[in-house]
């Protein structure tokens, strides 16, 4: 497929190395900010544009990576009307693109520029506004891995909400974890064979099941005495109090 | 070093195995339930006693994992006094051992029977009552693996309070991830990527400094959103405003 890709961030970048793996052509990289658009368009080596009236219209699909506020007010005439045009947001329904040819490529991952991540493992939410169209980039999603799911745009919702427990509440759950530790001149790393654990374990048995502490024991003497260790700091005391009460009624 | 275990928990068992790989001698395992004791003393290959008087006087250290309620009713006469006796509780200080070769061993991990985690990356935390003990435990447990580190009682709390957030907090986030995927036909394992690579990130960047998300973007659209599609779920709502305050506050 000819892709162009409008948007230069983390996904982008991301995206566009998995893409060439896997034999696709880019053939512009999009960004308002010259600098963004040249620094990915010269790490995949195609062109870079910072116009929308320098846009390619031999694409087959144009994949819009932007953040979700610059998805309502983009100028969608640029593309034309013969192609697909997704974007790649969890929250924002695929009727913001006011296209007939309109879907949502959402591969549900958190993505930097520095750590390219393996694509082949990212489960990718698929929705398009005709059934050709979603079979299209069903098809299209499939050439990346196999972990392709159809999903409309209200279930995406709940998807993408259900991402943010699971990555960042996790990763300010590690940051409290790193406050604590800090202020007892112990480094997070210590923790990292815990968190690896952790995290290996809900490959095997549902969270649920893999509960473990003194909340779920309802060790009350445990529960009290960390709260009043944490009695300087407010906002930690908040946390514990109300995760251990939740995992108690759970 | 011979040993003897006393109590045949996760953590005993998991243990065991990583004392026998190291090369030491386990001359007994204790437990009060007959069941317990043999299940681990077979596993290991050797005698399950259920009564103190059995004790062997011959090893040079007892290792005490029972739970934190039992560690402070246990009978310590039936131990040696020639002898080092040690608990493994992270949140229970030494001096609960009324004995002059007192100490602790901790190694913190999350354990279950069903999964015998490596022990050579698991970090060890040792406190003893004199030098000599200290010294002793320490290489003691650097038979076992490298990642030794002493600690007193005091710090030892802080260790275990910051242990819960890594782990039962973020457990109990994977268990609210579950709730939401299961309420539209979902499976946990399309999460499994996302989990993975945030447990992967925090070894290469601090947390604070891997937070993604709305709350960190202060993007009060979509928090907002979020927060109205849990309005049928007030557990979950209180907890996705509370840790997105403190995010955004971070």
């Amino acid at each position: 497929m000819k892709v162009v890709l409008v948007g230069a961030g983390n996904l982008a970048t991301n995206l566009a190395v998995a893409l060439q793996q896997s034999g696709h052509t880019i053939l512009q990289v999009f960004s308002r900010t010259s600098q963004s658009a040249e620094l990915l368009a010269n790490r995949v080596g195609v062109p870079a544009i910072t116009s929308l009236s320098q846009l390619s219209q031999e694409a087959d699909i144009y994949i819009v990576s932007i953040s979700d506020s610059a998805l309502s007010t983009f100028d969608y005439t640029a593309f034309p009307t013969h192609s697909l045009v997704v974007h790649t947001a969890g929250s924002i329904p695929m009727d913001v693109i006011p296209l007939e040819r309109r879907g949502v490529f959402y591969p549900m991952q958190t993505f930097s520029r520095q750590r390219i991540v393996d694509f082949s493992e990212i489960p990718i939410f698929v929705e398009a506004a005709s059934d050709d169209d979603t079979q299209f980039l069903t098809d299209f999603a499939h050439t990346i891995n196999n972990k392709v799911y159809r999903l409309s745009s209200a279930d995406r919702l709940y998807l993408h909400l259900a991402a943010v427990y699971c990555s960042n509440f996790v990763n300010h759950c590690y940051a409290m974890s790193e406050d604590i530790l800090r202020q007892h001149g112990l480094p997070f790393s210590v923790m990292l064979p815990l968190v690896d654990e952790v995290a290996a374990k809900v490959h095997q048995v549902s969270p649920h099941e893999a509960q473990t502490g003194p909340a779920i024991r309802h060790d009350e003497n445990v529960i009290r005495h960390h709260f009043s260790l944490l009695e300087n700091d407010p906002q930690l005391q908040e946390i514990y109090a109300i995760m251990s009460k939740h995992i108690a009624n759970d």
